[in-house]
């Protein structure tokens, strides 16, 4: 049996002739005939270990048996190495341990990837073998980011004398919101639990208990279909405070932040970060989570484009609609002909008919729509759109939320495909003043657009009765490099403006009852000014980690289907079960279409 | 508006003369006609405040109005109180505020039940209005130390180099163990997720990934019937480690529950625990978590009365049946003969058949098996149980299992009954050497009685194929108090030994390839040695908070037949989530046979 004196990645000269014990994983392996060379793992790090007869044959014939991953514990004397052995790629590159003594604690089978920082691996074959996937630096790092990132919030949120307080994973299934994950009662028949989409209503609670500032990391459940950054379980950081107003929540969140990125990236955030209003922020970029790490903002035209003779512009303009401009600084010689007339399949899906373009150069402006755009009012579109030699313009034409969206689109895939985004950049803002509820064509009726207990800005609660489209919420954001990284509101906490707010959104005095009943109870007894955010953390250690896919900052997540390639989950379960559940499943598997 | 200079709790005498804002709750109201004296409430304690027509007419005017648990922000003057009138029953009593100023947040109505300590409220009624109960400065209480247990538990961990890693919550159902609660799959037709019960195969995954050092602060779930002591879904402080035996995780886990002692209750707990062995803990206490609080130990008289002339003893040892004795120190005067008689009872739900019993007397003893005993039969016996005048002698003669569970009971009857329990006391201790597997009479095989994961003990391995039934676990379980805290073990990690103990429990490989594939593949690729443990986060609250019930130390808890009576969960859901998840109901409600 031998101990452990000390952790592979921590070796420096400053132990050489030490006796030292290590245990961990054989990274690579070098079988020089008389001499092994291992490079053995632990979470520490890497360091090379040595056996040959002259130290001790007993060890080199063990370790001749020994592969890549084979679990080892050695004892052996840390030696300088040569200067010309010297790895500067390892820490530990300037020493090395001659072995005296090894034990294989485990073997390894040969793997099916290497545990190295890139792999070639399929994603399908790495969540297969998580396991080993885990293995690798970089997912061990990340995890480690993980770990201290949410010590680091639960550390502020302490000193900020909130109380982390659990709430129930298995509740009431409310019809407003994403699907629900449910769960059978086997003791109440028939019936079914939800798990949560978040803590919101429970939270509420905790703010009528008294608990003044509450947060909680906490697992959260939507039944919904997987994007490359939807998980069906996430984790959100979840927070609610009493008697704090808007301005002070929005500042703590700020400084929570800082206080992440100082101490996880060393990068200093300027407080306070930027606002933009929803309003503001759908005009300059064209979406409610705006990438600021580049400019290149949408440019207003209809004012500019009104009196001109191409009818695309001026009936869009005649049918309420809007007008607006990207100029691609220098694209005139970044995109062929062809490249660009792709582009009008690209903005297809937000709705847009097309997308039309100039060419700006030395004689001015060029492409199939600049007929209509000669003299004085080449002029105001040049002036309105700054452009200059060699610059690519491009419109769009039609309602509002379409150029937005058509034009925010082509605006980020610009920013990544010709690299103007800083990836070093860490940029925050808020967004502030969404609209309190949106229009549902299919249920022909408004819905909130964050929940029912968001509060109208104090400014817009007239127009709760009159103009609910019109009316602002005092719902608030967060935006870290064009992700939506969480949001909150102030909450309505007063009977009255609740029951204004669910006649705009044309709820009965009994539906009301029936849905939020037990809510609405709570809140007669004595229920205090609150608001809270909400933050997701796996977005969060994604953009701190540099990554681009949500499932390498959790450890055993699910695919786009919502399955485990590694526990096979879900599964079928025995009949035994159902039964127990007083369930039986209806069709058949074919019938079912994939999703 | 009004601001917060202050939280109510913490204003003194050093205060008197300034200008303070507070916010809060009304917890009482005096009106003595021209002046009225409210005490305002926030989660840092309680303030009075005065209104009078000399301080502020219009302040009185509106606290004529203010009613219990009206939320109130007020603006006043810090003023000492009278010698006659200071309130030493409340840490703010030496002053009082007189209020030029006062908002009303929020009314409330009558309230169903008094916010105060001791509340007469039933638990349903508690349970209902939870957002209430919530309020009262108990329980309050118990969720700052639910919050700066947990804190403390996380900062230690933290320190000792663990990483908190999140494992899933939608997983696969596995068939050993207690019911799992079941996930429908949208996408996946018949398909279901379980909630874990444990993060067991994903804490032994993080090993076999080099994590080395886990721990989570983790729901789990149990879709049990309930107990005062269970929820269908319970928090757990999951850790699990490798490269470290049993010693050093012993050691650590004691330092851990060690600090929390002393920083929540001021307690020095003395380490090295003690330790029993199953055998031990059983023999001596009648239970594998004794309580040892209080001594009262069970005596072995197997060999002093195997040649009484007492059938009942004589044939249970005859059976291979052990005989035990309890002695209750001067009960002869505390019990009447009815009260012993209906003692019978007691202990026939743990299968004995009578309970014999003695009292010693000055002039020998008495009783209706006495008569057996005389002579040096009776002085064996005295010796034995140490009787002295005035004592009362229990006897059981059965079944080892038997006498262990009655006599264990009736001890910890007596212990509360003649309050023999320090309550004061915080007793720790480990119990080890747990056997390894149990016969489980219905599936007609041995069950592993921890998981099929725990280790033999070395010294025990053999024994696997010839006599499973003698073999110890490497096994240990935490008990404080009479609870057990939690357990934990040394995993197996070795291919050879895993296949032993499957081929011990009566697993074909094909069988144990079908339900541990995964995990038993990991195993191949280089698995270093480990072992964990759990804690159950609920009951050391409850221990700490001094409380006897586990719903107390869960802000939302379930009632014993798994229902949320605030939220009224599990309820029905609509017909197109149950065609969404392809599930039909079978059967009536009136079918159920309610738990």
């Amino acid at each position: 049996m031998i101990g452990r004196t000390h952790h592979c990645g921590e070796l420096r000269s400053e132990h050489v002739g030490e006796t030292v014990q290590l245990k961990g994983w054989v990274q690579k392996r070098r079988d020089l005939g008389n001499v092994i060379f291992l490079d053995l793992r632990d979470r520490s790090g890497i360091v090379q270990v040595v056996f040959s007869p002259e130290v001790n044959k007993e060890a080199l014939e063990t370790a001749e048996r020994v592969r890549n991953e084979y679990v080892l514990e050695v004892e052996g004397t840390v030696v300088a190495r040569d200067a010309r052995t010297v790895n500067d790629k390892i820490e530990t590159g300037t020493i090395e341990i001659h072995v005296t003594k090894v034990e294989v604690l485990n073997a390894s089978k040969s793997l099916p990837f290497q545990i190295e920082a890139d792999t070639d691996a399929s994603e399908d074959v790495r969540l297969r073998y998580r396991y080993l996937d885990l293995r690798r630096p970089d997912m061990q790092e990340t995890f480690k980011l993980r770990h201290k990132t949410t010590k680091l919030i639960r550390n502020f949120l302490d000193e900020e004398a909130f109380l982390e307080i659990e709430t129930p994973m298995l509740t009431k299934s409310t019809p407003e919101g994403a699907r629900d994950y449910l769960v059978p009662s086997r003791v109440h028949h028939g019936e079914f639990y939800a798990l949560p989409q978040s803590p919101q209503i429970f939270k509420q609670l905790l703010m009528v208990s008294g608990f003044e500032r509450y947060y909680q990391v906490v697992r959260c459940f939507r039944d919904e279909d997987l994007r490359a950054d939807r998980q069906p379980e996430f984790t959100q950081i979840d927070i609610e405070t009493s008697f704090m107003d808007k301005e002070d929540l929005l500042s703590m969140t700020e400084k929570m932040m800082a206080k992440v990125l100082k101490e996880t990236k060393g990068v200093e955030v300027s407080l306070p970060m930027p606002r933009l209003t929803y309003d503001e922020a759908m005009n300059r970029y064209g979406s409610d989570k705006p990438d600021t790490r580049f400019e290149m903002e949408l440019i207003e035209l209809s004012d500019v484009v009104r009196d001109s003779s191409f009818k695309v512009f001026t009936s869009a303009l005649n049918g309420g609609g809007i007008v607006k401009g990207l100029n691609l600084k220098g694209g005139a010689s970044k995109m062929s002909r062809k490249e660009i007339d792709a582009l009008t399949e690209f903005v297809k899906p937000y709705g847009a008919k097309g997308l039309a373009w100039l060419k700006v150069e030395a004689d001015g402006l060029k492409g199939p729509i600049a007929k209509f755009f000669e003299g004085e009012h080449a002029e105001n579109l040049l002036s309105a759109m700054n452009g200059e030699e060699g610059d690519l313009l491009f419109f769009a034409a039609d309602k509002a939320q379409v150029v937005f969206d058509s034009l925010g689109a082509l605006r980020l895939k610009f920013g990544k495909e010709f690299d103007l985004i800083d990836k070093d950049a860490f940029n925050f803002l808020w967004v502030v003043d969404f609209p309190l509820v949106e229009y549902d064509e299919d249920a022909k009726r408004y819905v909130a657009l964050h929940h029912p207990f968001t509060s109208p800005k104090q400014a817009d609660r007239d127009l709760l009765a009159t103009d609910p489209a019109s009316v602002r919420a005092e719902a608030y954001d967060l935006v870290l490099n064009g992700y939506e990284l969480g949001g909150g509101s102030q909450r309505i906490y007063e009977r009255e403006i609740q029951e204004h707010m669910f006649r705009a959104l044309g709820f009965s005095e009994e539906e009301a009852k029936e849905q939020f009943g037990f809510l609405l109870e709570a809140f007669e007894y004595g229920t205090p000014p609150h608001g809270g955010i909400a933050l997701g953390l796996d977005r969060l250690i994604m953009l701190l980690a540099g990554r681009t896919n949500l499932r390498d900052t959790i450890a055993f997540p699910k695919t786009a289907s919502a399955s485990c390639l590694l526990t096979n989950a879900p599964s079928e379960v025995s009949l035994d079960q159902l039964i127990d559940l007083n369930l039986s499943i209806i069709g058949n598997k074919t019938d079912k279409v994939e999703v």
